[in-house]
């Protein structure tokens, strides 16, 4: 009953509300068309300005935060429907998304085809979903409930479901690292060599979710990140390659509301890891990607065993999609290079640029290694070779020249800044060091601030093997604030055991 | 880190939002705790007010409903945590709920034994989960997920969680009705037949979630409902019955928040729905317990095959957690009784109750039948002469007088009123009425107003198999407002041919 009668009217008030992706609109408990519709707190329902038509779940405010007449909505759902303060809303019950019908299918224990995966991702990507909804659609696909086949289907609904790039190339490289680990802050580098040697690498990077830097981060404290679909165009026709937030263009609309579930459900289905990654690539117009698996007892992947696994399922559903796909198991027993942070990280990306003496050899050897297979698995070169011409491109400069190109063309290259307040953490006893917690040493870096502050984090001292003296400095904490360096002492203090092991 | 020093404290503010149970905290986003300690929209953090402490989600605000300093809270957080506006919250993060580890192997295909269900219904009564993390559970444990032995854990976790009523009475007697019907108000009937027989039945009902009405809604118009569990006992010692609403009792308070978002769903987990109601009726004290079924297309239960399997479901998993549990299989096939909505429900009760010559055959009929298989299962007769010891109470005038007794016990019996603004819906064609749609008088009841205005709802003037004449009543709508009214007409327009079929 999509009714636009005067009876279902009120004026919107911008009540300022961040609820993230989720819309919500506001309405007094008293309200004529609460009480008319039967509408209660959670209902959801469909609100209408000018024209466009959006689905929000309601809550009922019982102060006076609303005058007579008035509606609010949340701020996501403020900027979809752009009205002006004192525009009118309609607002009418829900059609009901007929799509859950098919996640209550898969609740079941069906099996869901090519159709029914593209009817659930079209009204996800469109808002339709309510987080409720959504976790109801991850629980039913969590834990070997999705054959190969429905994965595959998944991964074909989230690439149709986005925007598509399309480089005119027959090959475009990309690369993706499954669970990052704490610095491992690869990708600029690789999109530096690989654009250097002449391939094309559009790269779009995600932000922070719950690590203490996200590779947009990490870039943002080097030049702008957040570009349009048609400034991406530019940059990538002009060097080959970009390291762009993926956030701004709409390559996988769905993926986001999906991610942002699953991390509050922490757990992480397998079939939709594959799906969100593999679909990214491929709107993003990849045609050949490598895909890093770090595995340690406390990265995201944990055995070898896993891995394998992981690994299989990647390249069996890239063919089926059109991708080329090389993974790579990796280490992931300690964090990568020495920063840990958008700014000490990408601090760690310049040394190995610039080929400064002090640079982190295990963040270059792990490049030069991606990089690599990116050129071998292109046919830029035979099987084997890959590595030695990584090398060599970063070594004569040639990366380092591309790199500053690439953020000029991104609106220009800058420094990155380490916070001005700093605290070294020392070793409390000689010894060994045996182990490093990437959990807990990714906790501490974001009570010092990051990724907010982009100057806070930890620059690590020690490594896994390495002796340390009594009163060494293990690392140092950076921070932008007071507050957050106590905070992080405060943890510190709870946790110091436990964070770096000396035997 | 639960820390209580001065840097995580903000002052409280009402700001009057209702979310129904989710427990939401608002803060500024420019807030020093959001930025020192990472919060961001939708983390979920403890709240804790002289001394008390609840799990609730972060939404952020941009605008000034909230000066510097000061936090709000959703009017759910502000009943349990009652503070005075301008005390002093402490915020901190949360300790991860510990049993949602659980609920992940559950969701990983792992069997959970008694130990775990009773974690994870503690944890959900004490309101630790968010509405996401109860929708992965839900879906976790739907489509055959649970085993028998699983559901039998789940029933006795629910009992455990909540209150437990014990009435000194080796014999307690109870009713339920799986998935309403419109109309189907047996309860007040059958209470007074069973009580009237010297039996015990403490029962206790909900208030409509998704129907036009609960019983506890119909019977709040001829008596007070809202009674505390000591109001229960004394009425119970007294009258040997009651019908009093659930809701002011925790008799299983997880069953609330997970029916919620069962709700949400449209879905309803086998397991979950016998344990919900075994559990209940456990904790009420009932020792033997009579299940109504009704099965039809516009029924919950749509066919025989579907009933029978539930039907041998209660009554091994009532003998795991040591009650004598008999079903009923019904016709599910058309609403009973002539009234949809409280007051009309309350009418069609006491014409059946005062032996009033209009009464409802139907509604007497299946309130016999049930208050008979009560007296066979608790042994006050032998087999088969049930309904005629239930049938005798009726016509006597024992069963009214016991409920007017009952009422008073309760606080006072009072008349239901209908709403004053009616309008009668006539058939459009000669016919024999073929079949009425459940759903959509349900529905239509509820656009009329019915629970919210007790008044509200529909009378119907018809049957399956009675012939009509075009411009004969086919029922009458009944209103307290005349948007609602305007609101049910319109749905009326669209969905008439589909309420009634005559052929």
């Amino acid at each position: 009953m999509n009714d636009q009668s005067p009876t279902n009217t009120l004026k919107l008030r911008r009540l300022g509300v961040d609820t993230r992706q989720e819309f919500v609109v506001y309405m007094r408990a008293n309200c004529h068309i609460c009480i008319s519709e039967g509408f209660e707190a959670l209902t959801r329902l469909q609100v209408t300005v000018n024209g466009q038509t959006i689905i929000a779940t309601l809550n009922v405010l019982h102060g006076d935060l609303l005058l007579d007449g008035e509606a609010g909505l949340s701020e996501s759902a403020w900027k979809v429907l752009h009205p002006e303060p004192g525009d009118i809303a309609f607002f009418n019950h829900l059609q009901p998304v007929s799509s859950m019908s098919l996640v209550r299918a898969k609740m079941y224990g069906h099996r869901l085809d090519d159709e029914a995966f593209s009817e659930i991702i079209a009204d996800i990507s469109a808002g339709r979903y309510s987080d409720v909804e959504l976790a109801a659609f991850i629980t039913a696909c969590t834990g070997d409930r999705l054959e190969l086949k429905e994965v595959v289907s998944l991964t074909k609904a989230m690439i149709r479901a986005g925007e598509n790039l399309d480089w005119d190339q027959n090959i475009v490289v990309d690369k993706h690292c499954v669970g990052g680990l704490p610095g491992n802050r690869t990708t600029p580098i690789v999109v530096a060599i690989v654009a250097a040697a002449g391939l094309t690498i559009p790269k779009t990077s995600s932000r922070a979710i719950t690590s203490p830097a996200g590779t947009a981060d990490t870039m943002e404290t080097m030049a702008p990140v957040q570009l349009s679909l048609q400034q991406i165009r530019e940059v990538v026709q002009k060097e080959g390659g970009c390291v762009a937030w993926g956030g701004a263009v709409q390559l996988s609309p769905a993926d986001d509301r999906l991610i942002r579930i699953e991390k509050a459900l922490d757990i992480d289905s397998e079939g939709q890891m594959i799906a969100s990654v593999l679909s990214k690539k491929a709107a993003a117009g990849a045609t050949h990607v490598v895909i890093d698996i770090p595995v340690g007892t406390s990265a995201k992947i944990r055995n070898q065993q896993e891995a394998v696994r992981l690994k299989e399922y990647f390249r069996q559903i890239g063919r089926q999609v059109g991708l080329q796909v090389e993974v790579m198991i990796t280490d992931g027993s300690q964090p990568v290079g020495r920063g840990i942070g958008p700014a000490l990280e990408a601090m760690d990306v310049l040394a190995v640029l610039r080929q400064n003496p002090d640079r982190p050899a295990d963040l270059e050897q792990r490049s030069v290694s991606i990089a690599g297979s990116l050129l071998e698995l292109a046919g830029r070169t035979g099987a084997g070779n890959g590595r030695e011409i990584a090398q060599g491109l970063l070594v004569r400069g040639k990366a380092w020249e591309k790199f500053k190109a690439i953020c000029e063309a991104q609106g220009g290259f800058r420094e990155p800044q380490s916070g001005h307040l700093q605290e070294s953490v020392v070793a409390s006893v000689d010894g060994k060091v045996r182990s490093i917690d990437n959990r807990r040493l990714a906790r501490l870096a974001k009570l010092l601030g990051a990724p907010l502050r982009k100057g806070a984090g930890i620059l690590l001292q020690c490594k896994i093997g390495q002796r340390l003296k009594s009163g060494q400095t293990m690392f140092v904490m950076y921070a932008e604030t007071p507050g957050e360096l106590a905070y992080a002492k405060l943890y510190l203090q709870r946790e110091f055991d436990f964070i770096i092991n000396l035997k």
